[in-house]
């Protein structure tokens, strides 16, 4: 299926289940009986009736949202195309489980349960409420080498997917994935032009925080890393692609976008890292394609060729370039009302109100 | 003040609270110390900023958000220019009262209060929870009159401002408007003329559903009606316009927009119809602007030239043409949140996060 060595796991290219249609008509009739011109509502009608169909019920619901998010550490940052230090990945673990970083309050302020797991980050320590499932610490400086090894490649989708599966074990009905991890844009970047074929330095932003100087470094860096790896072409094979400028975080994104559709689970897609993982994801396996919603627009260059190559028209365009499935979870309540508004909503005729001439 | 007859209230043209400074820098500094790259939340951190300044505090929040939404009917339905009878706005109080409507699901989703006010519907019925302050039914037909007296106007004017002082009295901190009127997107459009100068053509749209021929049809009537009254020109004197072109609940809603600013409440103006007025109200008190926060760009085409004529740049783009204050209820879950990220995320200091090299 790719020409990297090694045996990746059969399940990746499984066919996730189609939409009900039945279901899906039936949510598009009730959408016109609805005590509201038809079309009104937008988007949100096309949300819903998305949702019936994935849900296979003419009023879908979403009852049990969990995030997941996947930290991992990147070697690429030797060569300076961050803000941070790598550091702030270990220590944003320990502020996302006490509760200080943004997803931390989004999801405490809708609720809903937030788990993370540190599939690559170069932290050696035990932290309370982080699952640990990696078998190294950061990936290497893809400048010189390939990012993963195979084996680091295909650990990175299982753990991916047992994360998945650990929700869907717990009840979840609509998944949420982030990612945390200093110098993740740069592989991101990488991975966007090597499976769209957009020149590199129309995708690289200021990710945490570059000025105009060094996101123009930046860009030249990755210019020879894709150069390096042979990738420069645009039509790189997506396991390829995520062992040579990936990284374990996003490698186990794109295994939990792969399971989740599998399991039948529909997915809010965050930003820019995200959606490079969706689209190294639909590229293994198309069929999970129609099991991903998107949340919102980046900041970040890089994000709208990751949108377009997927045909993608997210809820939200605020300017949003924070990541750890941030945009995501600000999303929700649409998605939330979205449904609300189909399932609770009058009819013409159960309200006694007149149809349009 | 302006050059129609009659005696208009003092309290119109009274100057807002101005934002305040000093608590507008203590959040912009609380916004670079948080636990994110600077910027990365766009345009939720200069929605906290602006939220710190309107509630004189550097940690705003939003505890008890009111809806109040205005109903009244329109003589210029007789010309054809609603896809539904005017006997719909009727219907649909009781659908607003009893639960149905988009806007009642959205405010019980939220656990807001909604206030619906009859300013000058056709109904001649007692409906329970519907608060009546009306001293006529329907606005006259525009075609060929004025479509309020003055009289009519001053009483639309301060039926609003009477809604926001019972909601401020009831401790209301955040106010969103909405509407109800079968043939208001036509008094909106006239008026959207009348204020900016654009072509009537340009400016109309399918309202509830009307097709291409009759949406020709109704810009038209509506070039017709400008005509009459002398508003081609497009710098109709606020209070003239709205006399000539406007109606019951638009001028209530003028009046409440008004009214919320003076009274400190900061506002989350919904689409076409609600910009219309609130144009209308900065052109009469250009000190309230600074209370108006944007929630959403509608799909009627008229609301483009409302929205720049107010450099106003709204939080949502759904394709949304509802009404009823819809499109401000789907936004305020991102107020509510914008003003949690911004008072309970971690700093750098206090998370033990590395800063930005």
């Amino acid at each position: 299926m790719d020409d990297v060595a090694g045996s990746y796991p059969d399940w990746l290219t499984k066919h996730a289940p189609t939409p009900d249609e039945d279901a899906m008509d039936r949510a598009v009739t009730r959408q016109t009986v609805l005590t509201k011109p038809r079309g009104s509502l937008g988007q949100l009608e096309d949300l819903a009736i998305a949702l019936a169909g994935l849900l296979k019920t003419d009023r879908p619901s979403i009852d049990q949202p969990h995030i997941i998010l996947f930290a991992g550490d990147h070697g690429i940052t030797a060569e300076g195309v961050s803000a941070y230090p790598s550091d702030v990945t270990q220590q944003m673990l320990t502020n996302f489980v006490t509760g200080g970083a943004a997803i931390s309050v989004l999801a405490r302020e809708q609720g809903t349960a937030l788990h993370v797991v540190d599939v690559g980050t170069l932290s050696e320590n035990f932290q309370a409420n982080v699952h640990v499932d990696k078998i190294s610490h950061s990936s290497a400086n893809f400048r010189q080498d390939a990012a993963l090894t195979p084996d680091e490649l295909i650990h990175a989708f299982q753990a991916g997917r047992r994360a998945v599966t650990r929700s869907v074990d717990a009840a979840a009905d609509f998944l949420i994935f982030g990612e945390m991890g200093i110098g993740n844009t740069s592989s991101a970047s990488a991975i966007t032009a090597a499976l769209t074929g957009r020149d590199i330095s129309q995708l690289v932003g200021a990710g945490t925080g570059l000025d105009g100087t060094r996101i123009s470094q930046k860009a030249q860096i990755l210019s020879d890393c894709l150069a390096f790896h042979n990738l420069e072409a645009g039509d790189g094979a997506p396991l390829t692609v995520l062992q040579k400028v990936g990284g374990h975080e996003i490698a186990a994104l794109t295994g939990a976008f792969i399971s989740s559709a599998q399991a039948g689970v529909p997915i809010l897609v965050d930003g820019f890292i995200c959606s490079a993982a969706a689209l190294a994801a639909v590229r293994l396996n198309p069929s999970i394609r129609d099991w991903m919603i998107f949340s919102h627009r980046s900041a970040e260059p890089g994000h709208a060729a990751l949108l377009e190559a997927m045909d993608a028209h997210p809820l939200l365009d605020l300017g949003l370039r924070l990541g750890e499935g941030s945009g995501a979870a600000l999303a929700l309540p649409l998605v939330r009302m979205a449904c609300a508004l189909h399932n609770d909503m009058a009819t013409f005729d159960s309200a006694g109100v007149s149809a349009a001439s």
